[in-house]
């Protein structure tokens, strides 16, 4: 059974890392118990419709965004579409992926 | 704020009515409370990764078809995005949809 919180969690992880914030930052700002929000980004706990529009404000990242790479990671669990080739990790933080596409393209 | 829930509720809805089906026939397939459900697809409660999967399952609908689609409403929501001209409303039956296209087209 593919669980979309799963999903989610692993999304929001990697806008974070992407945005080179740590947990202790987005919870702070989203107003969300440090250790909740690092249960939702593990995928063990449900985040509320509430806590979500939170964290993405904090993430500066609209949700449809967020929720669009759900739903493209979720295609991919369903084998439904493959990863583009080429795709960034997806855990690499901001500051290595200039490094990385410059990699890719060069 | 942008509640998550209210977009899933509603793609649900329309999922189930562009195929036809009842809260009931969804509910049962689903082995959630009918009462649950119409709840859900109202906005009204969150539905759990195991719920959500559930219910895409007795619709016969990939997940990331569903998240797909909320994802594209929220974009509206937030206003990155417009409506596509000539779209289908939102809770028009599958019946009724044949000839709806075809008034677009003629």
């Amino acid at each position: 059974m593919v669980l979309m919180r799963q999903e989610i969690g692993d999304v929001l992880r990697d806008f974070r890392l992407q945005k080179g914030r740590t947990l202790r930052q987005v919870a702070g700002e989203a107003s969300v118990a440090l250790g909740y929000l690092s249960e939702v980004e593990r995928g063990q706990k449900e985040a509320s419709s509430e806590i979500l529009a939170a964290v993405a404000d904090a993430l500066d990242t609209p949700l449809s965004i967020i929720m669009g790479e759900v739903s493209e990671r979720l295609a991919v669990v369903e084998g439904l579409s493959m990863p583009l080739p080429g795709r960034v990790p997806d855990t690499v933080p901001a500051e290595l992926m200039s490094g990385y596409a410059a990699e890719l393209v060069s």
